[in-house]
């Protein structure tokens, strides 16, 4: 396996050669063979911000990354070939749900979620362990796993670190997630202690579970709610273990946004630095913002896409409600700035006469738009970190949003 | 104005000038204004099928032609460049949703529906008559018109011929339909002829009230259900009327496909040759092949768009409902000799599994390639016909059809 230094290292080394036959040769090879292995290459930083890029078999991840969320192995009202040209490099399956329909065995006899879903770039899959907590019914936590009944029929499943680490094996997932436990906050920093610990156990028994699977990578997950000295063990422990990149669990759980950043403040910078950092169920876009200000890596978030499903649009000047009667007669397109489909070709008018008609355009239209524009904000913010100009970034995404929406006509 | 035989005319006569330098010149000029008048070209015929091209200043519709249905400014669960992927020349819109909501005169406003919903090819549009007597709540027919309240919001309108006229005008709809009543049947024969009468005096209202719209063209509406001697006398009054084309009115309203063949056994023929033939809401597969068959030229209906929510898969080999588990393992596509992004990219497994969790690209895909097939179908019966093998294509589509699905895995 090369990645692209060693690839250099050997266009270097084969000087007396034609470079560029071999260089052909390997090119048609790539193809056949997976010819990278799983790294992060840190890039540029500006501040704590940080920008980058995290290579897979399955392609390249500019970092900071969003990831929309492809809950049920798709994102909704997208076609996938539409979430690619919004600009995502990866897409987040969940495990909770795809385990219980169309469960993991079925997929990987179908030739694994990216086949099944026609998403060939990288996909990270979570563990199941945050969504048994917000949707199964009758769950019982013990140290060996949670079980629960299924929100879709209420039959009786089981999860465990190993049993997580299977099921995202036989997704074929190129990020896979420790499986954890995180509390919802407030809670009582005995509970989080408690909590933190256990997932830290589960975090040793993930990476058993797990092995070696060159190509695919395996994230630990910092838990400790808003207890720094509680972030600094679960930190310190994840770091003995080692993992291909770490994330920040336990945020955007309620905390709200003051809190969350106030643990930002201190929490990736106990994370190695040569490892993406990724913090999960995150969220607006002055949340994004916010976050990678902190030096956070990567995101997902279910908001752009369940947004467009209501009618909430999200642009350079705020948030955007279609269903208000003064769109109505409006001929102008959401965002001037964008390139979506949604701006380029329709007006306000009519996207509010879709949501209003509940016509299933308005959802694609509008979802295809919120992606693009949180997808624009990643590269503007990556071109921002590496130019070394993040602070004005920052100052005029604050100001351009504060302006508010266009006026009506 | 010019057609494409007023072009080669003048082609013709510019023989001494450098052609090629004067045709680059009207090429250009082309995408200025409009260089065609609406004109029907009668290609090939085969038995009584026909096929032929259809000019108008937004591009030619191929026959036999099948029109989406997009009722109100969208066919449902499609962008509009997908639409136009599956082979789809034209599409059809509704007046009495898009009169409703958002209205016509705000259609008007934002630059007619085309531009509205981003589709540059042609529209046609019904005249109303239909949909407000299937849809509307307490409606009164007389002579003038027909009153009734809105299905939306139970709000008071009014349709006359003249107002029909207008508001298609106000659409900027490419082909436009007179405002005719339509009884449902089995109804007596007295009722059936007054019926049709008063709709050919709405004929020459409509006439009158259309004007002169070069590039725009007016269809008459045959009526009087399944007695011959009604369908002669209708034609008669519309020949003597005169318009762009004809519809066969008033089938496809319940009466079964035997009466329905019946009716076309003749119908078609009392309409000029040289002016298209449109069958109004028409509709399965078989029906479609069985009307072509008959002299059809055009035909419209909600079936593939309909049934691709709920599921109901129209193949080569019959109809798939895609709910059911046998498909739940099955890695096959739908439909083997399928091009569209359903059978191309997906298995039936996938395909069931999004329809069992309600997720939109459900009905996208599905809804694709059910218009897919339909104009796969056309597009084999306008080569079948211009090839004097309409009859070998009819025996292949029904044996085809009669195998039915695929064995199960």
């Amino acid at each position: 396996m090369l990645n692209r230094l060693d690839f250099q290292d050997l266009t270097g080394s084969v000087a007396g050669w034609d470079a560029k036959f071999f260089l052909g040769i390997l090119g048609k090879l790539r193809h056949l063979v997976p010819m990278t292995k799983f790294s992060y290459s840190l890039n540029a930083t500006d501040g704590k911000a940080r920008t980058g890029v995290i290579s897979t078999p399955r392609g390249e991840i500019r970092t900071p990354a969003f990831m929309p969320v492809g809950t049920a192995a798709t994102v909704k009202a997208m076609m996938p070939e539409s979430v690619a040209a919004t600009g995502a490099d990866i897409l987040l399956g969940n495990t909770y749900h795809l385990m219980l329909r169309p469960t993991a065995e079925r997929i990987e006899r179908l030739g694994g979620l990216h086949k099944f879903m026609n998403w060939q770039k990288p996909i990270l899959t979570d563990s199941g362990g945050f969504q048994v907590m917000s949707l199964a019914g009758l769950r019982k936590l013990t140290e060996e796993g949670v079980t629960f009944s299924s929100h879709i029929d209420g039959s009786k499943h089981k999860i465990t670190p190993e049993r997580s680490m299977e099921i995202q094996r036989l997704l074929g997932s190129d990020i896979v997630m420790c499986f954890d436990e995180c509390p919802a906050l407030p809670a009582d920093k005995k509970r989080i202690e408690e909590s933190m610990r256990m997932s830290m156990r589960w975090a040793q028994r993930s990476r058993d579970a797990f092995g070696d699977r060159p190509g695919h990578a395996l994230f630990g997950i910092m838990q400790g709610g808003l207890e720094e000295d509680l972030r600094g063990e679960s930190a310190e422990a994840l770091r003995d273990i080692e993992f291909d990149g770490y994330a920040v669990g336990g945020l955007a759980v309620g905390e709200g946004q003051e809190k969350m950043f106030n643990c930002l403040d201190y929490a990736p910078d106990m994370l190695p630095v040569d490892k993406p950092r990724y913090l999960m169920g995150v969220g607006k876009p002055d949340d994004i913002v916010g976050a990678v200000a902190r030096g956070i890596d990567m995101m997902d978030c279910v908001l752009p896409s369940r947004s467009g499903r209501t009618g909430q649009v999200f642009t350079r000047k705020g948030v955007v409600n279609i269903k208000n009667a003064r769109h109505a007669d409006d001929p102008r397109p959401l965002d001037e700035a964008c390139a979506c489909p949604a701006c380029s070709n329709y007006s306000r008018a009519y996207l509010h006469h879709v949501f209003r008609s509940q016509e299933m355009i308005s959802g694609m239209l509008l979802t295809w738009h919120n992606l693009r524009y949180f997808q624009d904000l990643m590269q503007d913010m990556r071109d921002a970190i590496a130019e070394g100009r993040f602070a004005e970034f920052e100052r005029n995404f604050h100001e351009t949003r504060a302006q508010g929406d266009i006026e009506p006509l």
